[in-house]
């Protein structure tokens, strides 16, 4: 894999000089038309050896570019607010938005190499943690991104001279720290491990371009015309990358037997069973949220369900339970502009809890393979590769200890019927009920199909749906608490 | 001050139960109004002595109104994110947008009457620190927003009393801290100190209201019944708060000479003397920035100017020095929708940087006194009083160790007409040309005068403007690197 970056490659200055110049005018060009078409963001990964550079072309990137467009993000340590968070989590926050070019040194290939490298993780872990990779630059390409994966690499005889040199510098040895040599000492396994995982990760839509980084002026020209090639192709494709391949909708169901229709809506409770439960599984809750062994983890809920199935009133159920310190409720509606500027889950991404908090989603990312879907808002290509995003996207929250508690709520048509009515007629709940409401009636039973659909692709083991039968609110509140609480007494 | 407040205060339950009940709808619906209208938003600050409920009547209101709209921040140790920006940035991230809640327990009131309390601060240090909160509130009344203040009050043996209450049960005794009891310990200081600093911030815009908690029910329907009469009346005034109260526009002048006008324009570098000093004066800022003493600051740069000055050439040679790393730069557009949610300073405290970095500003919060003043599409109120909220922002920022540096670059409107129409006849810059430019320059005095007076109103001995004779491009880019070097100097 490194073998043509290690014949030597250089430039000469006076050649050098001119090509720049050249190079310069044609990648401040390509960067006004991502700016002013602002159909995509362009992702630049600066990869590779210690000592290679790679600060050194993000410097020069900048010169060359329009810096007010560039966003660089040097990741270091992660900051206590990313740490209480999903690992991608600080990636997802500084992803830039469509029009904008975002380099990140230090990259979600980082903490991979380095655990590996220095054995805190086995190699099939690693495998796990690039194939969860390799899905989200997926997904970013499916979204539009243009990436751009640079690698810089350095022999180790060249990785050792640079530091040499860099040493001998007054001015630039602070450059070259104790682990950089501790790094350098281990360079066989490092090339070996990054090796694999460049193999592993160079997929059609994110490829890795490996540049030979002794000779700067050799490296940054490349790393120019790299940077200007995958720009002028990906402005000639227009809005869309051509990386999208659809996968095939759902198929029809054969019969009428579907998911929905097997639940028993008569289901109900009196009041005095209740009244009973009620406050019991409230202070059931109540305790595991306070619980200590709660606070390396978090919870999410999802309510979705039927218009009128009574989501609020369960939500409110479960936050007369919390400590409203402890949680955020977060209606989901259309997206704003700064949403919309970004992959679709990135508003999700930005709502995730800290440890020892809850996040309830009132409506949710499931948004876009029901009404979405339904309605025609998305594209086919974009639901039907949804599923695989969202199996993803809860994943790597159950991986960091978050739980997942993702609810329906049913109720039948006549029911339904009933409620609009009853809220039309209560001054007080009129706002409840809109056009919409009665316009998505009509399709009960696409959303029926859309719904069956959504839990035979995205219940899983980990994060897996949970149907409640919502005729009866009563029924519903209680099911919804006991499954909260079930779910986390299963983590704890 | 608290006299009314320890008089024993209660209601017995059955009233209770009766208000609540005509309470909660009519809470709700005020909400309903507010959220739909989505005009301003209510910041309410649960503050008060421990033990009072402060955290229980957030679940009260919570239980009361709709969650989906409410954002609860429960703020304890700033996180190290917070740590490295000035104090008032972990509140700022924090609004509520138009159309929420937000409520705030720990709020800005908590440090200053903490830090107070156990000596750590002084009283004239307290005085000013009350009187920044002051303007704060000010600022965002005169945005709009509907600020309620609720100081909680127990008197020193009803505090005694609850804490020993709370312990007796095991299922609170953990709510009671030794910091608690230390705290109780200080109770006639924490009175005092409370008290001066409600007197010193109870103004017309944001008013205290203080209630006795001794009673939880009296507690409960008093906070809910604050609330509504607050909400109610601030809907009745509409779009804007009824307490903006217009400074005078500044007066014109009375003969033609400004700080402007008495600029040499002629001013000029040959190219021996350009080459000769700028690499010299971007080492001097790349050691600058790479100083240790730097880690404790931060540098703010504001570039404004004439169209066509040569700001984006100037950011360049600023940028040139800087390792791209530990710099942003901050192109300042038309607002986005979260933004035009905020008061008007949010988008720029958004991209203040952290400790140790720049923040380069190609356009800013000046645009205020500059384009909206002039093209109209900010209402005089708005703009004047702009003038002292910009100071206090800058103030805020340079007490915090941020270097605040702010350029005008100044063109003769001849030099400007020669730029335009060399702009238009390069292919690569004619998208740096719009038909705003041209409409601007025909306003070119009524500029100029607004530039006159921002300099006036908002050139301070902390931050001071700097004017940059930049008909010569040359000279221009070097007083910009060196104004920028001695603000640093001048700190470190």
């Amino acid at each position: 894999m490194f073998e043509s970056a290690e014949l030597g490659h250089c430039v000469d200055k006076r050649d050098y000089d001119r090509e720049v110049a050249k190079l310069r005018a044609r990648l401040l060009d390509a960067q006004m038309h991502v700016v002013e078409r602002a159909e995509f963001p362009v992702i630049l990964l600066s990869s590779g050896a210690d000592g290679a550079g790679k600060g050194d072309i993000v410097n020069i990137l900048n010169e060359w570019m329009d810096p007010r467009h560039v966003q660089v993000h040097a990741l270091g340590e992660p900051t206590d607010e990313d740490r209480s968070r999903p690992p991608m989590w600080r990636f997802w926050r500084r992803l830039p938005p469509k029009g904008k070019t975002g380099v990140f040194l230090g990259s979600w290939y980082t903490a991979p190499i380095m655990d590996r490298v220095y054995g805190r993780v086995g190699g099939s872990e690693m495998t796990r943690t690039l194939a969860e990779v390799t899905r989200f630059e997926r997904m970013l390409a499916d979204e539009g991104a243009l990436i751009v994966k640079l690698w810089l690499h350095l022999s180790k005889k060249a990785q050792k001279k640079r530091f040499a040199k860099l040493e001998s510098n007054p001015a630039t040895a602070w450059r070259v720290t104790a682990q950089d040599w501790k790094d350098h000492r281990r360079y066989d396994r490092f090339r070996q491990v990054s090796e694999r995982a460049l193999r592993d990760t160079s997929t059609a839509e994110a490829p890795w371009t490996v540049i030979e980084a002794t000779d700067a002026r050799y490296r940054n020209l490349t790393v120019g015309r790299t940077l200007l090639d995958a720009m002028t192709k990906r402005l000639e494709r227009g809005k869309r990358s051509a990386t999208v391949r659809a996968a095939p909708p759902p198929a029809a169901p054969i019969d009428a037997r579907d998911v929905i229709e097997e639940l028993d809506l008569s289901r109900k409770l009196t009041d005095a069973k209740y009244d009973g439960k009620l406050p019991k599984l409230q202070a059931r809750l109540h305790a595991l949220a306070y619980d200590k062994r709660f606070r390396d983890h978090a919870c999410v809920m999802v309510f979705e369900g039927n218009d009128a199935a009574g989501k609020g009133g369960a939500v409110r159920r479960v936050t007369q339970a919390l400590d409203a310190r402890l949680y955020d409720v977060v209606p989901i509606a259309a997206p704003t502009e700064e949403e919309r500027a970004q992959p679709y889950l990135w508003r999700f991404w930005r709502h995730l809890p800290r440890l020892g908090r809850f996040a309830i989603f009132d409506r949710s990312w499931y948004g876009r393979v029901l009404v979405e879907r339904v309605e025609g808002f998305a594209a086919e290509p974009d639901w039907t590769r949804a599923y695989r995003e969202i199996v993803d996207f809860e994943e790597s929250l159950v991986r960091s200890g978050i739980v997942v508690v993702k609810l329906w709520l049913a109720i039948s048509p006549e029911e339904q019927l009933k409620r609009f009515h009853a809220r039309e007629k209560t001054p007080f709940k009129r706002f409840k009920i809109t056009p919409d409401d009665w316009r998505n009636r009509k399709k009960w039973d696409a959303y029926q199909r859309a719904v069956c659909d959504m839990v035979d692709r995205t219940s899983t083991e980990p994060s897996p749906w949970h149907l409640v039968e919502a005729n009866d609110k009563k029924w519903a509140r209680v099911k919804v608490l006991e499954t909260a609480c079930e779910a986390i007494e299963r983590v704890l």
